[in-house]
This record gives C-alpha cells, sequence and structure tokens, in this order.
C-alpha cells in the first residue's frame, strides 16, 4: 500500500482524485501496489464528497506525516507551490506535478533537489496535457540526436485561430466564443500572449536539450494583433496561422527559441491540428520527423497523465528514473534577433507602386499576395529568408507605408 | 562495461551497429554504461568494416558468451529468428527486436520466458519504426482505458495511395514506383496484401488490451484491387482511401480487429499521413484521441528505436520492465463479419435505373456518389451502417450489376 497526497482540488486535482478512486483494481494491477489518497490540500470545504474527510487547509499535516510517500501538486502558479514541492522533497517524498509555471521556472532546482535525494520528480502532464510527450522524448529518442522541436502548445489560441480561420470569426469574437465555452478564462492573457505556450517550449527544450530554458529568455508574441484580413492572406497563398513554440539547437551549442504566430504550409501536418488541440513535432537526426497529437487540456487527459505519472513513481520508489537537466545560464539562449526568417507584410500605402518600389530596393525580390476584396490600401508579401535585424531595419525605412502586420512564416 | 550482441547484419542491424559506435559516449551517459558490441551474426563476411573481426558465422559463439548480457536480433522472419531469441532468453540473456513477425506470431511466449527468467525482452522498433508507440502505450497511457487503435502501419502501401490519391497514379505504375524507389521488395506481397500492417495491428492489440492477438486471427484485406476510379470517387465526397489497421475491445471483452483499404474523411488528422509515414490513433476513456506520427520504416529511425531498447534494458538489468501480456485464445477475436460497417460500393450495370431500385430495396437510403467523366455504366454509393454479413447478402443479391468495389468507411 502506497499512501499518496493531493496539494489543491481544482479541475485537475479532484480528476486525480476521481481516476485513483475509479481505477483503483487496474492502476494497483499496474502498479503493483495498492495506491490510496490519504489526505488533500484545499482550503475549500467539500463536506458533500465521498472523501471529504481526507481534507485539509494545513500543509504540515501532509509533510510531516511519513506515511505519505508521494505528494501530486495540481495547485498551479509558483506561489505556494514552488515552496510546497520544495519541503515535500527535502522531506523525502516523491513529487509529480501538472504545473507548467513551477517546472518552467524551477525544474532544473527541483530536478537537482530530487536527484540528490534519490527521488523522483515527475511532470508529463505539464506539456500537452494528456498527450504521452516528455517520456517519448526522454526514453524513446535515448539514441537521436534531437536538434528541434516546435509545436502547438496552447489549446485555447489554436480553438481562437481555427475560428479565425474556418468561420472567419474576428479575434474579438473568436475569444468571447472560447470564453462562453470555458477555454479562455476570464483573463485570457496567459493563452493570448503567448506566456503558457512559452512555458511548455521551455520545459520541451529544457528535456531535450538538457539544460535549463527559462520563460524570460524566450521572445513571447501572441496572436491578439492577428487579423481576419492577415487569416484571409495566408489562406490565398495555400497557409494557415498557428501560434507556434519552437526551439533548435544551434551547431555552436546555444539555443535559439521563439513563441509567435507563424505561417505554414496548409500541407503541414501542423496545419491541421485544429480546436482546442495540440501537436507537438520533435526533430532528430536519425529518426527525422515525428509527431504528437492529442487534447492539450481538460480535466481527465490532464489526470490521466498525473495518475500515469504517480504509477511509475510507485513502481520506482528505490530506482530513481533518469529524468534530468541542469542548470541553465544567461548566454545559452540566443537573441532571437539573430535567427534568420522569411515574414509575411501587410503594407497600409496610399501609394502602392511607390511602395513596391521602396520594398524592392529594400528587400529584393518577394512574393506579392492579394485575395479577392483585399483592402485597396495594402500591399502585402512575404519576404526571402533574411536575418530578423535586416528586416526590422527594412521595414522602418519605409516612407509612406505603414506596416500593419508582420507574421514570421515557418517550415514546417 | 555491458557486452552486446546483434544477430544479422542487414539494414537494420548495420544500423544498430552505427548508431552504438557513433554516438557511443551519449550513449554511455544516457545508460549510466558503456555500451560495447561483442559479437555480430551473419553468414556473409564483411572484411571492409572497422569492426571486420566482431563477425561469426557460429550463433553458438553469442549463446555460449557470458559476458554478452543483451541480445539484438534483426535477422527479420519467424525462423531461425525464433529459435535464437528463445535460446537467448533461457541462457539468461536480455533481448532487443526490431522484428514483427517474431513478436506477432510469438510475443507472448517470449514474453513470459522472458519473465520467469526475470529479464527483459523489449520490441519498440517492430511497430512504426522509430516512432515512439509501444512504451506511451505501455506507460503513460497507464491511467487510461485504451478502447481503440486505429492507423496506418505500413509505410509502402501509404506512399503507392498518396502517388494515386495525389498523381492520379494506377494501382501498377504506384507498385513500379514504390519498387524503383526502393520502398517495395521485388516480391511486394506482404506490404500490399497487407501481411505487414496485420502483424503490427496484432502487436499493438496484445500490447493494448493485454492479451495476445495472432496474425491469423485478424481478417486482413490487401490494396491490390484498389483502382483510381475508386479513388476519384473518394476524392468526389471529401474522403481518401487509406489501408487501415483497426483493433477495438468491445464491452463484452472480445476483440475485433481488420486490416483492409478504408475510405475516411479529408479531415481527418490520419488523412493528411502521406508517402512513407505512419499515423498510429490510440483512443482512451480519459484521453481522448492521441495520434503518434512519423517515419514507419528506414534504417536510421529504426535503428534509433532498438538502440533506445537497449539503453533501456542497460538501465534494467536488475529490475524488470513491467511490459507483458498473456496467451490469446481461438475465441478471443470476433468474426469480422459480426462487425457493423457503412462501405462504398462501385456497381457495373447496363441498367443503371434497375439498379438504383434494386439497391434500394436492399439497402434502403444510400448516398450516391459520381464525378465528372465518371464511368457510364457505373452506379457508385454509400451505404448506411450495417453489419457485414446483411450488406455481403445484399450485395450478392443484385441481378444484371456486378460490384467492382466495396470499401468499407472507417469513421477516424
Amino acid at each position: 500500500m502506497i499512501y499518496v497526497a493531493i496539494l489543491g482540488h481544482g479541475v485537475v486535482g479532484s480528476g486525480v482524485a476521481e481516476v485513483l478512486r475509479k481505477n483503483r483494481d487496474s492502476i494497483a494491477h499496474k502498479a503493483g501496489e495498492e495506491i490510496r489518497i490519504k489526505r488533500i490540500l484545499d482550503l475549500r470545504e467539500f463536506p458533500d464528497l465521498p472523501y471529504a474527510e481526507l481534507f485539509t487547509k494545513d500543509f504540515q499535516d501532509i509533510l510531516k506525516d511519513p506515511d505519505i510517500r508521494i505528494v501530486v501538486e495540481t495547485m498551479g502558479g509558483l506561489h505556494p507551490a514552488y515552496d510546497f514541492v520544495k519541503s515535500c522533497l527535502l522531506a523525502g517524498k516523491s513529487v509529480v506535478t501538472s504545473n507548467k509555471e513551477l517546472v518552467a521556472a524551477k525544474g532544473d532546482e527541483l530536478l537537482e533537489i530530487a536527484k540528490e535525494n534519490n527521488l523522483n520528480f515527475l511532470f508529463e502532464a505539464s506539456v500537452g496535457g494528456g498527450i504521452p510527450i516528455l517520456r517519448p522524448i526522454d526514453q524513446c529518442l535515448a539514441a537521436n540526436e534531437v536538434y528541434e522541436i516546435a509545436g502547438i502548445l496552447n489549446g485555447t489560441t489554436n480553438f481562437m485561430l481555427s475560428k479565425m480561420i474556418e468561420d472567419g470569426m474576428s479575434f474579438e469574437d473568436a475569444l468571447a466564443l472560447a470564453q462562453k465555452l470555458g477555454y479562455a478564462e476570464r483573463n485570457p492573457a496567459a493563452d493570448v500572449e503567448g506566456h503558457d505556450a512559452c512555458r511548455k517550449i521551455c520545459i520541451l527544450a529544457s528535456l531535450a536539450f538538457g539544460k535549463h530554458v527559462y520563460p524570460e529568455q524566450i521572445h513571447t508574441e501572441g496572436i491578439a494583433h492577428i487579423s481576419s484580413e492577415d487569416v484571409k492572406y495566408a489562406a490565398a497563398s495555400h497557409r494557415v496561422i498557428k501560434l507556434i513554440g519552437r526551439a533548435v539547437k544551434r551547431g555552436d551549442g546555444h539555443l535559439y527559441g521563439i513563441v509567435a504566430p507563424m505561417m505554414i504550409n496548409q500541407s503541414s501536418l501542423l496545419a491541421d491540428v485544429r480546436d482546442v488541440f495540440n501537436g507537438i513535432m520533435v526533430r532528430g537526426d536519425a529518426i527525422g520527423d515525428v509527431m504528437f497529437y492529442g487534447q492539450g487540456a481538460g480535466k481527465l487527459p490532464t489526470a490521466s497523465a498525473v495518475v500515469a505519472d504517480v504509477i511509475d513513481e510507485v513502481k520506482h520508489l528505490k530506482a530513481r528514473k533518469y529524468l534530468f537537466w541542469e542548470r541553465g545560464s544567461e548566454d545559452y539562449v540566443v537573441d532571437y534577433t539573430e535567427g534568420q526568417t522569411a515574414v509575411f507584410v501587410r503594407l497600409k500605402a496610399a501609394d502602392k507602386q511607390a511602395a513596391k518600389n521602396q520594398i524592392q530596393s529594400a528587400l529584393g525580390q518577394v512574393e506579392y499576395l492579394t485575395y479577392p476584396e483585399a483592402p485597396e490600401d495594402e500591399v502585402a508579401f512575404i519576404t526571402q529568408k533574411l536575418p530578423e535585424k535586416e528586416l526590422d531595419a527594412a521595414l522602418q525605412s519605409f516612407q509612406g507605408a505603414e506596416v500593419a502586420s508582420r507574421i514570421r512564416l515557418a517550415d514546417l
């Protein structure tokens, strides 16, 4: 019999309790031991639940209980989750978390403490919800040099972009619908501004390349400035706009990372990742392109990933899993402006011929785009692949033309 | 230092030797031990290789060598691979194989021997080449009841169907191209007749549902009868034809399995799995739909999956992995004709109105399909979902009309 505790009885935490209780027998069979919840930490009360007697408001009831070998953290947010998880590891308890903010900010430190204490710290559910992604990267690609990870990592923004692409909705209407359906929070900043995707690409890059990448090191742009016009120009050139998180290990050992809306070809598999789904592409030297696809969020998918980690920790109570990465460093991630990219540009210009002359002289060959009923005062085009700095300088040099949109292209 | 031996120095075996030698340091780091090849079994001689001295033609040199802890089997075929692998396990050596024919036919028996001897028998590379799929099913979905697995499991036939769909090629031309490019063997029966896909769905179903499914229990149809006309009717109804392997755990505990060309909606993610790629969809109660995508074959992707298994066995030389399933039974898999399906039917009929009258009375409501330049003497339609037996009886009852095609639909 192995006793676990759950910190936080919100969407994911209550899902974990539900899965552990409902599938008790099959889980015991898979883990080789019965797993029982001993305590649940929450400031709220749930008197009507059949397991109401398990709740406590005092974290010490869990920390000081030597019977509890594994702690599941599903509170979210950095504090107090960080302090609680750290205390548990220092007290000799293995930890499972679904908290991407925690892992993205403090993963290296917590993995180090876990290693020093011969414990496990697992977090499969922190990226891609129920999609198995961290374990496959860690284990199955062991014989393979991964050099790039790129994907659609946030279901809410992907739902919104899908509505804009397929139903011609505006950004505002798509956001309102996402909120109505419960996909977006009332304060949607973490999703819409790209911070959620940023945390996930940080975790993926840290694991794949063995060194921590902190969220503040990754240039992050959201989708709030994407307009219906951008979507239509993209469609006219057989492309779609997706919010992409991307990390590339460069030949010089440094990391290039970015989160931003990007135009990708309709024939790309990622273009077909619609609605609230996630798709994560892993590129390796031996393996080529591998993609993982599924629901990136949701109570039960996420809870099932958490419980799978719990089962794995029960099976590895003595032998540690090898999941680990080292501390990050300031000079590890290169400035995103050092990257090269092609971009889609939409210019507002009264004199379109004058604008085209400037484009030609500043950027050389470009591919002009249009669509039926495109605004009369616009020139839209796709540049060649150029250093971002050069692109910015060229765009800033234009006279009598205003840059209404600037969206990177990605070859995915 | 852990010594391994490789049985067979063909495409995969030589890839394994290459990966183990080229990435020796990073593999030692990941495995926690240096891994060195001690012997390679092959009847041919390779005097020019830098590791020519490792070759032997005598299996006993490997079997009797107590230094060799792990044996990699990449010979393919059932014999002598089965006898060699069994002997190795009985002699206390863990085994890794990429041999789907072996695992599909004898997996239950070999897993049992491995378990009795506290050894590991791993075979990630036997399905989906380098795509991580068996481990995610076994581990990450531990808290999840998987009820269906379906996918594109054979790259060669998927390449051929892609050429027929996208370039309008005939079956014969597509096969000739696949042979020219080295994707198809000179004797392409194992691919084209569906046997390769059948072995893979057997392995997936055995693992996911815990009980062995033998290839002869799965009704298997190939793609040789698929015509350009079928492809065009499919396109006209926004569908594509793919060779699908499918296994469903029924509520009564029995298994329904089939390998056959099926029409699926263009909007399905599996429809976008093109060329030699594989895509495997796993459906679970908590997790929803999850898909794994990548190159299903090829020297280095497959070798990297084999080496990842070797690393895992080195890490688990003492503690067994839990991968296991029980023996199959005759009554476990239901007859495929007990399944229900909608089908696409193409009828050759001189009197089309008479044919339609018969269709109406035998099958009720159907959806008629056509396309510009469809043959004059054809009636094509899609039925409702009906028991296969009923469908067959209805189709056989037609007078003055000949069934030219009959292709199942799948809701994937």
